[in-house]
């Protein structure tokens, strides 16, 4: 077949199916008289081919400048007269030796896309000191060719700022995935090893693509089963597949695996027995992988088995791993998301009361992996205390991208500025600029063990996350595990521009839409520093009504204490004293009822409902306007994308012009705004109707009452919400 | 866009994405001389666009036509000057009335494909009384471009010879599915009823293709919500989607509905509380769904609620159902696959002993449905004894697609010979020729409430069924029941050209493997009559020593029976006496140790192992050898398959032809060929070693002895296998 035809074929096959398969890779031809200035600048490419990641790397040029032009320049393995673009390290390409200083000054995965003169021409260098950085050139090179940038004057220097760029999959071996609305596990162990699914390909592709360089290929509610003999072959052949897109392959570990896979009668980690065990099975998977990159665990968590089980700590616990792991450069990632079978005052400080004493108790080789918050993945939580306040320990941060607590996979959300707000909060540990992106790349305390981990929102829907935006959260992610400083805002341009169409009046009400999502969701679920009201389980809907079951701290109520006088949760010294885990400028500031940030309010403070607010408006119809201003912003998302959809007459009488959005992701999207719609307003009611029947207090002026009773929203049942833990 | 570039781009589309999706629509370019002839002979179409099937047959044809000739032939809604092709019926197109009685004869679902003479030229009718029929034309005709067939004399009149013809999906509302090995639930309720996702339209499609024409979407094991309101609005939006496709649907009932749902203290059938909540719960579902075709029930089985719990008969149960639904024309299937709580002397006598008393008990809007065989979907089992013994019920077949007990989606085995073999089993009911085809069709007896039902093997993997290969399941399940009287291998060869290439040398081979492939996984996994020997729960891979448990009929012991002196379950009036459960001539066949079958051998006798076979070896060599066979078999299939991805050079030297097998498919099928090796090595392996363990016998010369002691195969578990029940 000729190239022509090939690159007709992908280009044809990109604009046939738009179903979200092809991510932010899309590929789609670039307007036409940029993509004559990108044909001439990219004519003739110098690229090896003699490794994986070489072929993977000229291969992915190859297809994207197919797609993007319409046709692939000529590939050349050695220099050849007229070469317009060269791939390569210093190792692999001698026409990168006079830069051999420059490239080996970025690291072995950073890389440089810069426009340099060879034998008086201009020539465009995208060159690393290993193979994958020149892969990780080759996507940023794309990025530009389809956000429409100019190529003119490059000179791009990138390093990634930290050292693990991780995937969490919360996936279980049979296929369900905990907290997962985008279908079953992408993993399809029963025909591993011998079928290679391409989709695992193209998974290693869009990762390498952001930078992510490790996934962690089970749930932490891990079966010890995934480190039995043939589920270590079935993953040897997935790590085959990510190996050339500089994947690491990580697994979850049940602590308890030496009793139920070994037949040991004990899991104690200073247990002679347990401690050869762990060594023999590393040394095991190591045969196998021989870039395993660790274990992920979580230990004493939720019903988890862990060292206190036996009266060891989890530094003993992770030390342990982190023996057996440490001559093979193995590392473990040890989770702080823990909190103990009694239930405590306040579960907010129960990781910061277990691992703050730790500090330096931990082997080099381990990392404590931290939510973002100290409760779970709400929609809007102060930072976890625990950053900046174990100086010798590194820190892992962990967000969720599975949008387990905010609307799933149909609720339009992006968590860009979540994640962005969590990285930029400052800790103040080393005083004012402390922030907490600087605590994650090791920058504030010189750590070089550095990591950030997203719980996988990734499933084997079609669209890879359950919706078509979801896959900016995941692009987010990888973006902002590379360098946590960037901007959500800026990420979410060069997103909506690759995945939609880089035209400026596409991308900016998109951006437009993304960034103001987050706080819909926060308005219209939980305003003003509330937390964790959603259903019991599940964690479908409203449920600020649960209470009982079997810990105080699985129940609403607790969370928000509401009652006749006032709201919230009392975290300063006359409450929980939460604050005190924060530095003491934070927790002067969060314990000041006049100082707190408006957004934390009911976070730290019970408040009287009468409380006057910056607005003026008393706390409660301050709440109830926030609840239906978060209604209020999803409608104008609808309208927003509605204006993409059906474009407006340019002038009257004159035929509409044809959508941008193509029909596929257009329906999808505009049905999945209507269900938001719809849940946002039953949030609102449901949220408003309970609260109401708490402080018998009026609706102010103009706020319609909910349409039922409360006892009609307390009696809807969802027994087969999707994600629900088994 | 013009439809040159339309059609270039689902040519495109669809040869770039070779995945599987397209199923046998694939739509592909035909040889050029033979499209020129197809495109003179179906140069210009009259086709009405006045209902949405109208819509659909002509979509399709465009669809079809722009795929397989290049361009779609312009259409219209009104007779033009050169017309070639007419689309209708005689009330939407007044060209058919000339034709109007011999369309009428054909029925409602009927069609004509056939070549008349209109004002001198000649004219290809594609006619139905109803649309439905004409979206069937269409279908047919397409079947026959992509197969190669001549269109020069057609005359072509097809009515469904059964009346019911539908998929049974056991997916539960959590996304599961019961026996499902292709991935989750296609009906993601969570975005029902908003987002109807296009996936729908190609499931209906594709059933419409094969003239499928109802589906049950809800597990038989049910959960009484699938009847909730919130369910209903869900199923109603699905409905509407499959409605121009002439496709009903329907749901599985829980018996129990009025307890859990309604909140009554019974589900007594003869109360007449129970009887108004069903009256009244069916008109709102046909309040919803004004074709909703009727409820499915398992009752009184595997622990479900059924009207024995109120010391009721399956009639009454099924006659409470049927009293609701038939003021709306709704029908009761009603499972016949029963067995109680006291484990009988054998279980495959259990549902003939409930059932065949009721003869003549039920609403004439019930019909029984019946498995093929008395156990369950066995490799290979007699027809079930039921079929001839209620001749004045109407029973509907229940075949199972997806193959819980025949290697799930990994193994390539075509069921077409084995519904074969069951449908032309003769039943001796009314004297010889008394086939089970003509108890399904009703032609038999009479009835003209006539079914067949398929466990769909359909799930949201991108092959819908798992694999390539079972797509060929859900093809012929849905031919056999238009017509039960055909030939499984005149099917399996359309299928193949169809999904792969009309080229007879492709063709050839794929038969070939296909019609073997049944008897190749009896051979390997239950030779000679034995049967449920499959792992405990999962059923994945050998389990003959299975033992113990809950109850005798779950184990593997309780069905071959095997002791030092001999092997097989005694069904002759000496043991369980099943053999009376059919017609006088087959109890004596089956029941003479002289004239059984070999193929049942071990399923009606209890055989010692020196028994003399036909092959001169004894029972226990024969055996082995069998066992052996069915892994040679396999390998047979694999070399077939390697002449198709691997051609052998044309002449010494020559370069190898290119492969007619695009190398997406062609590389899972080839690894999917090479797990099924292993897997039936295994059976082999397994079985012989368990049984060798019990009879001391030597293996018969120039048998390899398994390579593991018998400890090893029993041993292994699969605590994830996949489609295990929950």
């Amino acid at each position: 077949m000729s190239s022509v035809v090939i690159a007709l074929l992908l280009f044809m096959g990109n604009a046939h199916a738009e179903d979200g398969y092809a991510l932010w890779m899309r590929y789609v031809p670039v307007e036409p008289a940029l993509a004559a200035t990108y044909r001439a600048q990219l004519s003739d490419i110098v690229a090896p081919d003699a490794t994986p990641t070489q072929r993977a790397a000229r291969a992915e040029l190859e297809r994207g400048l197919a797609g993007l032009l319409g046709t692939a320049p000529p590939m050349h393995a050695e220099a050849t007269q007229q070469y317009a673009v060269v791939l390569g390290t210093p190792a692999s390409s001698p026409l990168l030796a006079p830069l051999h200083s420059e490239i080996a000054s970025l690291g072995p995965e950073g890389y440089l896309l810069k426009r340099v003169q060879r034998d008086g021409r201009s020539v465009l260098v995208v060159a690393g000191q290993r193979d994958i950085g020149v892969l990780y050139g080759v996507f940023h090179l794309l990025r530009l060719l389809q956000t429409g940038a100019s190529l003119d004057a490059l000179d791009v220097h990138e390093s990634p700022r930290v050292h693990l760029r991780v995937l969490d999959h919360w996936d279980n071996l049979d296929g369900h995935v905990e907290r997962g609305y985008a279908g079953r596990s992408l993993w399809d162990w029963q025909s591993l090893p011998e079928w290679k699914d391409p989709r695992y390909t193209d998974y290693a592709r869009a990762n390498a693509s952001l930078g992510i360089n490790g996934t962690v290929l089970n749930n932490v509610n891990a079966s010890a089963w995934s480190l039995a003999p043939a589920y270590l072959d079935k993953a040897a052949a997935l790590a085959e597949v990510f190996r050339p897109y500089g994947i690491r392959l990580y697994l979850s570990a049940r602590f308890s695996a030496p009793i139920e896979l070994g037949g040991l009668k004990t899991a104690d980690p200073l247990d002679p027995g347990v401690q050869r065990w762990w060594r023999d099975k590393v040394n095991e998977i190591y045969a196998r992988i021989p870039d395993f990159g660790g274990f992920l665990v979580k230990a004493n968590s939720e019903g988890q088995p862990g060292p206190q089980d036996y009266g060891r700590s989890h530094a003993d616990g992770a030390n342990l791993l982190a023996d057996a792991l440490a001559p093979h450069g193995g590392v473990v990632m040890w989770r702080a998301f823990v909190y103990a079978h009694d239930v405590p005052a306040d579960r907010a400080t129960q990781a910061f009361t277990e691992f703050a004493g730790l500090d330096g108790a931990f082997r080099p080789n381990v990392i404590v992996q931290v939510k973002n918050g100290p409760i779970d993945f709400q929609p809007r939580e102060p930072f976890h205390g625990l950053f900046g306040a174990m100086p010798r320990t590194p820190l892992m941060m962990e967000f969720q991208l599975t949008k387990e607590y905010l609307g799933f996979n149909t609720h339009l959300v992006y968590l860009g500025p979540l994640f962005e707000e969590v990285l930029r909060s400052d800790t103040h540990a080393r005083g004012k600029g402390s922030t907490v992106a600087k605590l994650v790349d090791g920058s504030l305390e010189g750590h070089t063990l550095t990591g950030m981990a997203g719980v996988a929102n990734i499933g084997n829907d079609r669209t890879w996350t359950g919706s078509h935006f979801d896959q900016a959260n995941w692009y987010a992610f990888g973006r902002l595990a590379w360098n946590p400083h960037q901007s959500a805002r800026d990420i979410a341009a060069d997103w909506a521009a690759m995945t939609f169409s880089p035209d400026p009046t596409v991308v900016q009400p998109i951006v437009a839409m993304m960034m103001a999502s987050r706080e819909a969701a926060v308005n219209y679920m939980t305003p003003l520093g509330l937390h964790h009201l959603m259903a019991r389980g599940h964690h479908y809907g409203p449920g600020p009504w649960v209470d009982g079951g079997p810990r105080p701290d699985w129940t609403s109520v607790y969370y928000h204490r509401a009652d006749r006088n006032g709201i919230g949760f009392d975290r300063n010294a006359s409450g929980s004293n939460a604050v005190a885990q924060y530095a003491p400028e934070l927790a002067a500031q969060y314990g000041d009822l006049t100082k707190v940030p408006e957004p934390l309010l009911l976070w730290f403070h019970h408040v009287p409902w009468n409380h006057r607010m910056a607005s003026g408006r008393t706390l409660w119809d301050e709440l109830v306007t926030r609840y239906s201003l978060g209604v209020k912003q999803v409608q104008e998302m609808q309208r927003q994308w509605s204006t993409l959809t059906d474009p407006p007459e340019v002038e009257r009488g004159s035929a509409p012009l044809p959508s941008p959005i193509d029909p596929q992701r257009s329906a999808q999207i505009t049905a999945f705004l209507r269900i938001q719609r719809r849940e946002a307003q039953w949030w609102r009611d449901a949220s408003i109707a309970y609260f109401q029947s708490i402080n018998d207090l009026p609706l102010p002026a103009g706020e319609a009452p909910p349409p039922h009773p409360l006892a009609y929203y307390k009696s809807l049942q969802f027994p087969s919400a999707p994600g629900d833990g088994r």
